[in-house]
């Protein structure tokens, strides 16, 4: 159990600073888009950072590895963190850094027991918002005929994709950038999924009626003990005639 | 607890009041967008029923401040109020003032108890298209390739948007009105969300199945009481034999 | 209870022949809006057979009023009824004599207590695309920059909008076009609402899982009347020992 | 029952081959829409394929008919299979053959109870898309004023539509294209009406809160089980008395 134990205080250690990497490389990803026509010397200290925070996760990933009581059991139940691992060193794409890096931060976000589902709920989709807007405008602005060639425009297409409005004034002409707009839209069905659900299962548990039954089989019982309890009363009378004879 | 009476006696007396307050805003802030030219007088004149409507609304605010027994709590738990009354003190641009309005109306309408869920999300939905279609013809009309020029484009888009429908032949182009329309997307899938959540509520308390078994466990009981009875007979009987010898 | 036992008498039997009529009106609402160059005579004998079918639920109305027991109470309750009965003696336009009627058929389909819900949602999405695609392309064919002009893009355009898809290749220009739009567009929330709430209500009787504790429940009541039977044989014995001596 | 067993074993070992054959029949669907200009002998094959893979399904069929204990009843309850058998003899066409192969085996892949229902929606969902996009591309291509005329664009289609978002920059235009995209967005509606219920059925399970009124019925049957159980001591300690005497 002290393995276990050296890997829980480990995780609970790691948590805030691996967030604070989180943003950063969330700024090291943005920088090189926005400001677009970026000097050289700007584009490889972003690369650099983004390189160290994927760093840091996979040596977060290793540490828990080392720390873990049943290795085997660890790399089976973690085999997604392996592969985010493992995706930027086989194809050094930077969108496949990005996606690994994100998959990384998620799963590290859903081990923060604290975190509330609505407030992981709302934190993965302005992060799918942000990160989609800005690898759609990196992918779209390259093609000749794209027409989402601003963040405005990215960030405004990202809304209406991912709430199913789609108006199509703007929208992915590249198969890379469709790729990243079918993740945005299956992410706003199960966004639409979750609001839903949460309306849902609070209308649900307000307009409950079978507590009726319920009520009354209380009352059944508590009519019974009271039955129960002149009986034994009835008896104590009894033994008192008996003995006193 | 005097204080807190005299909040609630306040807050009830004075809810006729800001409602029809409420009203006049709308017509105040309708007024200078559809009718297209207006005269300066005019303009002018809506603009002070604006600050008039907001001042109520804030003066509202205030007297229930000093009227409530913990000040602290109340601050803390009505920030959003706090902010809405200070917003267009900061910036006085009009849109900011609808919003701020908007949002004190609201909280306004969530005190009145005897409005029921439904009533005040079909409030709340075509208060949403109206201000939404009016707020976003205002900006869009300036916009050089703006598409919605006319009322009517204004509230058939506005119902595209929150029906997440979407056709893309009227669309915001400006920075302002996209702003707007993202707030009509989002109420838009709350709004599904409600509905889909009544409609489940209501097929889930009729299909429910689980009382077969409460009705066993109710018989089960009753029988049990049944028998008691028939044991307290026979102790009585007892009793009496005992009594008799 | 003898006049109640009449209404609902009559209403049994006057369902059948009312169903066709719907039928006959169906057609005769379509006839002169598909086959587009109508000659006037085919058109006049359309308008009369849909005045004909409006009469007959005119007439439904009137029977059940004098047949019902508490006149004044079924006023009030069936006032959409008396809406859509009068409706198109006030304005004798063809989109309101559809929507009167519809509406009266509506409220005479949900009397029918054996059609199932299922059926019936089924039942209005077919009737509301079929009618709103003739309604729209009637409406939409004379406008000058209308782009629905066949019955084929008009029911292609209702299915797009009611699946709330809204590609945008053809889209209503008129303003009455754009209302019946809406009316798609909220059927189509519904839709999806209840097709939702059918599969929610589904998976949630299957998943249910408050059983255990139930049958926990039902468990506890048959041991404990197993105790009170077991209490009930040694009092007899009681008795008998008391008797004996 | 000897019958039933036949017909039981027989179900269980063609599972197999059969999903095989269906994998062989998508191949054959695909190749001579995606090679383009495809060489007679090609198409020639691939047509082989497919009537050979309809062919193992309709024998399928019959062998189920000939095992099964009773033949009125199966036909009754399995005529969906029977109208997928014969469609293809009636109309040779391509995409009828498609059609009636799919649902055969849907029908065949409902069957095998261990596949979960999650496994069962998602195989659907990505079956439809993928034959959405190669069904539409056949369709439109031909199409002069078509503008879906690449697998890229198909697929790219099929995901707006399916997920309801529908940018409309590439819409079926001909009448079959447009048939085939209802079945999709009709899927959509289902799709999303799948995932909403699955995250509502497991919110509702998380915070269902009507176990406290249940555990106070347990607790109250439990205390009732004490008293009577303190009843038969005390007539075990009167039968004791009486008997000493």
């Amino acid at each position: 159990m002290k393995e276990q134990t050296a890997q829980v205080r480990w995780e609970r250690r790691a948590q805030r600073p691996l967030l604070a990497l989180a943003v950063l490389f969330a700024v090291a990803y943005a920088v090189p888009i926005v400001v677009s026509p970026a000097s050289r010397s700007l584009t490889n200290a972003c690369t650099a950072v983004e390189w160290l925070v994927w760093g840091a996760f996979a040596a977060d990933y290793l540490v828990r590895l080392v720390l873990t009581e049943d290795r085997v059991r660890f790399v089976r139940t973690h085999w997604l963190d392996l592969c985010a691992v493992a995706l930027p060193l086989l194809q050094p794409l930077r969108l496949l850094r990005l996606v690994s890096t994100l998959l990384l931060v998620q799963r590290r976000a859903r081990m923060a027991s604290q975190i509330r589902l609505t407030t992981y709920v709302a934190g993965a989709v302005v992060g799918l918002l942000m990160f989609g807007s800005l690898a759609v405008l990196s992918v779209e602005r390259e093609s000749a005929d794209g027409n989402i060639r601003t963040l405005g425009d990215a960030v405004w297409w990202s809304f209406t994709t991912m709430t199913t409005v789609g108006y199509g004034d703007h929208a992915p002409t590249t198969g890379l950038g469709r790729v990243i707009a079918v993740g945005l839209m299956l992410s706003g069905i199960a966004l639409l999924g979750v609001v839903t659900a949460n309306i849902a299962a609070w209308f649900i548990a307000r307009f409950e009626k079978d507590d009726v039954e319920e009520r009354r089989q209380t009352e059944a019982i508590l009519l019974l003990t009271d039955e129960v309890r002149a009986l034994r009363a009835e008896v104590a009378a009894l033994q008192e005639t008996s003995v006193q004879r």
